[in-house]
């Protein structure tokens, strides 16, 4: 796809300074763009990178005009109106054509919409229901009584256990796997006893799902991810979680059993949540924090140390195993110079 | 199922308090319970929607039955008499008929006995011998001259490599890999030389392995998971670990290379494991924590520090990165009021 | 294979201490090893297990010469030399004969080697290329436009997403995904409006992927994987990351977006960096560690606390959460004893 620059800045309700005629038929970033190409500033440590760009134009905000040496789409978020320039540029590749391929396994007590298109080698039991214009990629595995709603898109080799609920317009990544059992164990005199999880899981409309991500089947009730919530790769969801609407969870997070995750929070990557927590909207946990109880109160989060040189670590590390004496040498000693 | 409530004590074994012919069909959480349904009261923090369930009866402790609106079934442990109350009210569904599915491939070289089922789209290699009433869902993959024992189940889509062993009544969920290359590697002067990996693994009777958990192979020796031994999602087992007996392991832990832990060990979510360590029975590990160190006697164990505000942390751990500093200049402190 | 000892320490470069017609047939550690069997002792843990070795040689260092009961291969690098010694003892098992097994469905427009093994249920899209005597185990899914160059294995179900490209001789584990879309979202007053990514992955030669790893596609650039890259299992590697030549990942790593990481570097396991960094070569982060700022020189780094018995973590780490006040107060305490 080819705009001009004007088009452009329509499209995505962006102000225009320069050529309104300037085409431009692809996005680049700012080292890596030349002519016809339109790149943008958003991050500021890629500021430096603006003056030497060659891309035909640039997205920013208008404090980075003066130094830009190109046309401009001007905003007050440029990184949005990228999101809306790529895809104009570069829409989603066409899905593939409606139908079941000939090695596909399906089940004749499965309700497949003629405008849906399974892929070859997917396999979809008993009772499962797919909805029109549904894509489900090589290899994706539906097990009974599933239902995938309209617009979904299953990459490739997703692997849905049965009872599942999957919304509108989901986009599920390979790997992924959807309502495996919750880890539920009672112990028996030293024996496991595994609890047979009866409960589903729910996935609202508008949700990704990355790829290698797991998340398991309730307990009793279901394990639920509402509208819009977004899942990195490598995520890992226990049973009876909840995740509330337009939330975005980064890469290997790990969330436990029953905790359950307001709306509108950043979770960032490789952080790990205990069960049974609460964590209230418009929370922000930093990558890799560790969170051991519940969060009451909007705004960002941390636990950990930083990194330093291993040997300096050692000697800082080998004293927190003795804050607690520490803390309790300086309360006497102050207290000794009080008297 | 039904029961009525009298017998479903005398199945689990729990003392009944109330009408002994009530009707239970099904188990729910107190919150959402209705009639005929059974509910169960373990952890603290549910007792206050004890007094508003509308269940038919619940599980509980001796000490909560005072506050109990409804019948109830009385036992010293109640969430592992929820385990078997579910497991009578809400049975495994059905394996599926045995026989292979008419696309999978199966190597004739390979034992597979009558009783066992093989799903769609299932690779079987010459050498594996699967045992009677295995049942191995679509999409599985089970690599030259492994052996699955009798009664296991992998759900859908495990990879299984080359010489593995699998012990009875094992439980696998999907995208697990079993046997993949341990992780070895020699350096030859700046470039990294494999090291084959000739070692296999050996899964016990009665394991459960999560979904996209993997579990590499020995390098010489084996990889050894024991009887009884539960591993939730997305675990990494790297080579020549052992596990002992009846251990359970949350999700996302990462166990480095021959590491052993002991029997009976909790080991809670996104724990990590260095390689060579020796952890003893009955040990337990806390959420996130990193384990440097061997573990040599039982108990519970910690690292990390706790979430914060991120303003806080971000001035506590800038005193971390110093606290060697902190605690020379308070000894000399302490030094010089004594002078 | 069987060799003199004689061969053996010609073939892989080390000094011979012994009969040099000792017949070796078989690599095995010193605890497990019989007549026959060569072993090794590289790791200084298992010192002790030398003595009462029953190998027929063992390779080992110069230093530990006097304490070997039995023949040695001499060298000062016994893990390198033990890692040939595997090479020609046990040597990957035979690739499978070329050919494309009937029940993998190949687009016409694919264009795959005569050479090239493509297994079963494998799917091949159109545009891909595999160039001679590349291995596809089963159920490889290869989705369009993608390019596999010479000699490289992917063992069994890796997930290859469109326009990725491959070097020569890499091996790929089972449930890898390389090449799925980068989590790139922006918000749109308060709804996440995806960045479609369309960048690609690009892995250079010589290159080990574990199980269940994924690699993302970058979001306008692409991804790189640079020769000689060893990833473990689990390790999830975000948009658009570059990792330098000849660096070695261990399992449960994630490396955030635009991250890079140089050559030569070692990065344990379960490590976590942050986005946008930028790590200089021959880096070491030891494992667990948070990696939140960029490391601008070679050696050694690391985060955390050290594993306490819970019940004085407790303590330690109440402390930590007010070690900035308590560092004012040691500075004040300072102050007013130099007055």
């Amino acid at each position: 796809m080819a705009y001009r620059l004007k088009q452009l800045a329509e499209r995505v309700g962006a102000r225009l300074e320069g050529d309104p005629d300037l085409r431009i038929n692809s996005v680049s970033t700012l080292r890596n763009a030349g002519p016809g190409n339109i790149s943008f500033l958003s991050n500021p440590a890629y500021k430096p990178q603006l003056s030497d760009t060659r891309a035909s134009a640039v997205i920013l905000s208008e404090d980075m005009l003066e130094n830009c040496p190109v046309a401009a789409l001007v905003t007050e978020d440029p990184y949005l109106v990228y999101a809306k320039t790529v895809k104009l540029l570069a829409p989603r590749s066409e899905p593939p054509p409606p139908g079941i391929h000939a090695s596909a396994v399906v089940d004749p007590d499965a309700k497949i919409h003629d405008s849906a298109s399974v892929g070859p080698h997917c396999v979809i039991e008993a009772g499962v229901q797919i909805a029109e214009r549904t894509v489900l990629g090589p290899g994706c595995i539906i097990a009974r009584d599933s239902r995938i709603d309209a617009d979904t898109q299953l990459v490739a080799r997703v692997t849905v256990c049965h009872g599942t609920r999957i919304g509108k317009r989901c986009l599920v990544h390979p790997g992924a796997v959807i309502g495996s059992d919750g880890f539920g164990l009672a112990n028996d005199h030293g024996v496991w006893l595994k609890i047979e999880q009866v409960g589903r899981v729910v996935i609202g409309d508008d949700v990704e799902i990355g790829a290698n991500t797991t998340i398991d089947r309730g307990a009793l009730d279901n394990t639920v991810v509402e509208d819009g919530v977004k899942l990195d790769n490598q995520v890992q969801v226990a049973h009876n979680v909840r995740i509330g609407q337009h939330t975005a969870i980064a890469g290997c997070v790990g969330i436990a059993g029953s905790t359950k995750i307001g709306r509108q929070c950043l979770i960032g990557g490789a952080v790990g949540l205990a069960g049974h927590l609460e964590i209230v909207d418009n929370v922000t946990l930093t990558g890799y924090s560790r969170v051991n109880s519940s969060v009451k109160r909007p705004g960002s989060y941390t636990s950990g140390t930083p990194l330093q040189p291993t040997k300096k670590w050692q000697k800082n590390s080998a004293r927190f195993r003795r804050l607690d004496e520490m803390a309790r040498r300086l309360a006497a000693l102050e207290k000794k110079i009080k008297a």
